[in-house]
């Protein structure tokens, strides 16, 4: 999507969230901070697509400060872990249920998921509240049509994955979609990733390969699938599917907006203005959004 | 002082934010805010000092976009207008009270005032909260001896205004501190001033010119007293005074690190990282620090 003037700081905050993560010391920071802003200014005037100026922005980043790849995987990786500890508590929720009300608290958990994005600077990451889950329905629920589908299974699924973390809560999800009869492929990125977001290792440390029927990455590490970067072996499993799941908010603002030519459902918390109001719903709600491609 | 590199976004966004706030137009606000990055790059390339540089892109920023100097007249004269509204519930914390617990209490409610401050990307600027003022004692506190200095009478202060709103609480110190004999010489920022700071018309509509024995600016809407800039009426001003008190974050990262020969007492809130590990505490404290130039 074209970005908006709030796009402009909230990409440079978090580039510099993660370097003062990552490097100590003050005055290296600070400089390297420079770089960045001076990037930031060229990318931004270069070019009107915003996933594609964050890319660019994270790979200068971790160009100029390398030590941000490993922070982001220690933060990847203590997530996961973390949240493994509490994916049983999630499938507690949907004991006793069936049919699409089964379903329907599956995308739930796999949207609270969502809650993990280190992307948003005025956002702080938050593990997912059960409670939450529980109470909170969708604000966009275009869960029965996708149902309509699944359920009758034969279907191939393209699974796109986000936050590292989050995984574990979408292998549940994954789980059900298999479970109905369907083939999902989950996809990773390529590494060294996209900020926080899940690489194969993460997704295999999620246990994603235990539920899905195959694990692949975009071939890339951009914020989402780019369809200039992305792999052939990637655009092959695109071009066969019938239909996708995009996971968060990059890839709702490149997905929505370039012809795939099936249905696609975006499972997403908004969680700044910007996204919120082209949804035209409140940040930090539950949005499953169905957007067709003609 | 010397920025941090934390300082740099923080800037960066506080400037974003009034230009989103006065400039309804997206890519209008777009290609400023892209001229602001670039300026803050040079800026933060050429020049070390803080506060110098936050003056130097308010200027340039208000110069890209003059309706922000509406916009921040608005605010100000909308949270003057409020925050009078409530004043006598201040000065009732003083009834009943005597000497130093009086002077303390006065103290307390013009550090609270501080909480108004719009200058700071990560902070939401409140109002006065009474029973803080109550419950909250001083982190660092040489309130005894100000109190031992003034209690004497006869001294001439120069007293450092911040915020517009804030002003009305100033007020009050100000009443005490004439009260005991001495004069106030209140010290405002020249229009159209920076951020939401109180310029003349701002202190004289917070009623600081019915305490005070004098009413003056600094001559220059620099975020404060730039000793290269100010007008030859303030140094004056500063050369005969007694004491210094000065209120707020850019008054403490500025004036603590010149020499004016003369005890300087800093009332303020930390309301970021940066300025409340340089005083070795937690943000969002009440602070009096004592520094005496040598």
């Amino acid at each position: 999507m074209k970005y908006r003037v709030r796009c402009i700081p909230c990409v440079i905050n978090v580039r510099f969230k993660e370097l003062i993560n990552a490097v100590q010391d003050d005055d290296l920071a600070s400089k390297i901070g420079l770089n960045i802003v001076k990037k930031a200014y060229e990318l931004f005037s270069k070019f009107d697509e915003l996933t594609h100026i964050a890319t660019l922005l994270f790979r200068y980043t971790i160009e100029q400060a390398p030590s941000i790849i490993d922070y982001y995987r220690r933060v990847k990786e203590e997530s996961i872990r973390r949240l493994l500890k509490m994916q049983h508590k999630c499938l507690r929720l949907l004991e006793g249920l069936e049919g699409y009300n089964r379903f329907k608290m599956a995308i739930k958990i796999a949207i609270a998921g969502n809650a993990l994005d280190m992307g948003v600077a005025e956002y702080e990451p938050k593990d997912i509240d059960l409670r939450e889950v529980l109470e909170k329905d969708l604000r966009i629920d275009h869960s029965m049509e996708l149902y309509s589908m699944v359920s009758k299974g034969n279907k191939k699924i393209i699974y796109l994955l986000d936050n590292a973390g989050e995984a574990v809560f979408d292998a549940i999800l994954i789980n059900e979609l298999e479970t109905l009869g369907n083939k999902v492929i989950a996809v990773a990125k390529e590494e060294p990733g996209f900020q926080n977001d899940a690489t194969l290792n993460d997704a295999i440390m999620a246990g994603i390969d235990k539920y899905a029927t195959e694990v692949i990455t975009t071939g890339t590490s951009a914020s989402s699938i780019h369809l200039d970067e992305v792999s052939k072996h990637f655009l092959e499993k695109l071009k066969e599917s019938d239909i996708i799941i995009a996971k968060g908010m990059a890839h709702f603002e490149y997905v929505s907006e370039i012809e795939l030519g099936k249905p696609t459902y975006f499972l997403l918390i908004p969680k700044c203005d910007v996204i919120a109001s082209m949804l035209n719903v409140e940040k930090h709600v539950y949005v499953l959004y169905k957007k067709t491609h003609q």
